[in-house]
């Protein structure tokens, strides 16, 4: 099924998706929340793609939710709060109701087996600018805006964004951004370590395929969805031992298969040949990666 | 009970608390440690507070634990030495005397329901600089300085400070500190990323006020008491599945409160009357801060 | 038993420990991960020595892991691939052949009693990178490279680098490196945050053997041993109350043994004697790191 609110289009081997609804600057909507899940889901089995890159139709980003739906998103009141136990089981489609659709969308990117880059081309607000934050990388062009605007509409930052904004400013620096609750232009989002640079509007989509490449072109796909999942998963754990045992099961597997190729061709001063596949990992990857939800 | 070590002052809905030892650089004792946790315990239920600024009186902010009693804090000698088990219940009467004292402070500084800022003006050294990591911001006098000493007296930094530490500075720069165990003035204290900037001494409880405004108010004390928690406790979940579900919680409850307001007074182009209180968060509130402190 | 590919020279107190294959560059092998692993183990015992020092003979500090052995490095094929739920007893033997060798290092490293100080003084690729990363100080020469080349070859980093690498340069720069995988010039290596400065090749040494006095000199081995450990662990924990657990324990421990020297030596303004050993910990020690390794 083709995608109403959002654009697919490959260039290379890189996905870019493009949030599309510009007459409303590209207002998240649950229909957007289930298409982007769904492509960040998608794209794992797709070995014809090696990133993703995520833009905006129009002169924005993604002004946050749509607001236009009459009361809460949820469409619920207070008597059917759930409790934190209900929250257990992610899966139980009792829950989905609750589910914060931001979280949705976050989650999937930060399983995903593709490196994932933000080219933020306008204003990105509320969700606009959390779900950037579960990307590997953020650039701005000069006339894009970065809003954690949460506080000053009497609701909390969602999408896992108080999980992954400590990790890229520090806690300080995160506590400040969402008390604040600031729109930031592109200069003070770049200061803020949010973003690495800024960059010319008309060259931001051509820097961000250029940086998909750097990362991406020529490299081994099981490598780079193992490194992937290794540096986010690993870095949250408790000990380096436990780190250690996902490596060697890691730095095992790529050493029989890809890593082989790489080093004989590393050896022998020529381009390597990869014939890994993303889509198919082994299986300690599924149990790494098991979860509820 | 009027506190005898510290000051309490109220300035339009900010809790200014002022070490009051000024004849002995508000050196830390029992007493202050006894007073500040309460403290961090009581605004949590005053709804007529909205942020903390703790400041000192006199010159310096804290010169650090009152060395004047003679021998260790504990009373103890070796022999009596606890071990980790009996650690698991920090509620025994009997554990309370080889507990920490000044990480019963910033425990309560972490788990309290408003944002608190440090306006130090002046020497902040031992306990006085460790209980400024549990808090959100860190402003500094030009007359301040700040010093993490306790491997010169050959002690351990403690109040937690491992843990609030790196997450504020990095590892490297966190282990560099702890081992060097220098006295640093304002401006290297800035510089280490430990505090944002070195204001002038007169102006300095002034910003710290504005800080505190700029955060708090006109908002929701309720968005923000879920905010300051969930960027404490999600960032250091092992997987941001697990704040997912603190996220859609919390974005239900406020959703169907103060965020109703909050969005409506977006599209009304007014200002928000806000009606929660912190004082009354929802029952998974306490659950997922529930401990056997 | 000598070991033999690696020198031992002890200046003062500080343990230098020199990769010394400088006919291979300092290329890692199986017998120097042994030597490597058991010098942080025994330097745990030795109690004339404070520090350690890393650095390389010869022109490199370690190209990386020896490629000149045919085939993978487990010597196995795929058919033999360990399970996430093999992993779970590091101690068996079994597991001992797919443990990766590096992790095997940086978690001695980590464990480690003393601080330790990696002086890059040429180029540092693969494991010759990954290494430093457990360090707790990375001093680079000007001639110096630093490669987390991993991508290019078609393997995943490891030694537990994902673990240590976002604690010390954050979230997005740490994607961002292991993904281009390029190798870093010395100034490049500063400015990503992975070094402190960059030195003069003549003066390396000199200034990380002043490095070590700066930390350890005249400072309680204890105190230095706990709250290195500290540092390490207590910040990895879900919440600071269970670092409070730690604090009070390795405070009541050191207060009743150098602390009260320290404090002792504070009022009479005269140096301390420090008579703790870091060879002779408390009995919560062992309980805290106890591990399966």
């Amino acid at each position: 099924m083709q995608p109403s609110t959002i654009g697919h289009d490959v260039t290379d081997g890189v996905l870019v998706v493009t949030l599309n609804r510009p007459d409303h600057l590209n207002a998240f909507t649950p229909t957007m929340a289930d298409e982007l899940e769904e492509t960040f889901v998608e794209v794992n089995d797709d070995d014809s793609i090696r990133a993703v890159v995520v833009t905006g139709a129009g002169r924005a980003f993604c002004a946050g939710m749509d607001l236009s739906s009459e009361g809460n998103v949820f469409g619920l009141d207070e008597s059917q709060s759930p409790t934190l136990a209900d929250m257990q089981d992610l899966s139980s489609p009792e829950l989905r109701r609750i589910r914060d659709t931001g979280g949705r969308v976050t989650l999937a990117i930060h399983d995903c087996r593709k490196p994932v880059i933000a080219a933020i081309n306008g204003a990105a607000v509320g969700i606009g600018a959390t779900m950037t934050l579960a990307m590997d990388a953020r650039l701005m062009s000069s006339k894009a805006r970065f809003g954690l605007v949460f506080g000053r509409l009497g609701i909390v930052p969602e999408a896992a964004s108080t999980w992954f904004l400590p990790r890229i400013v520090g806690m300080s620096k995160a506590l400040d951004l969402v008390y604040r609750a600031d729109i930031l232009d592109s200069a003070a989002t770049a200061e803020a370590g949010l973003a690495d640079a800024v960059h010319a509007p008309e060259s931001l989509l051509d820097t961000a395929l250029e940086l998909a490449d750097a990362w991406t072109k020529g490299r081994s796909p099981v490598a780079t969805a193992l490194t992937r999942q290794m540096m986010r998963r690993n870095s949250a754990l408790d000990h380096p031992r436990d780190a250690h045992r996902i490596d060697s099961l890691a730095m095992f597997y790529t050493s029989v298969g890809d890593g082989a190729e790489g080093v004989a061709a590393f050896t022998e001063k020529r381009d390597p040949q990869f014939r890994g596949r993303a889509s198919d990992l082994p299986a300690f990857y599924d149990e790494w990666l098991h979860d509820d939800r």
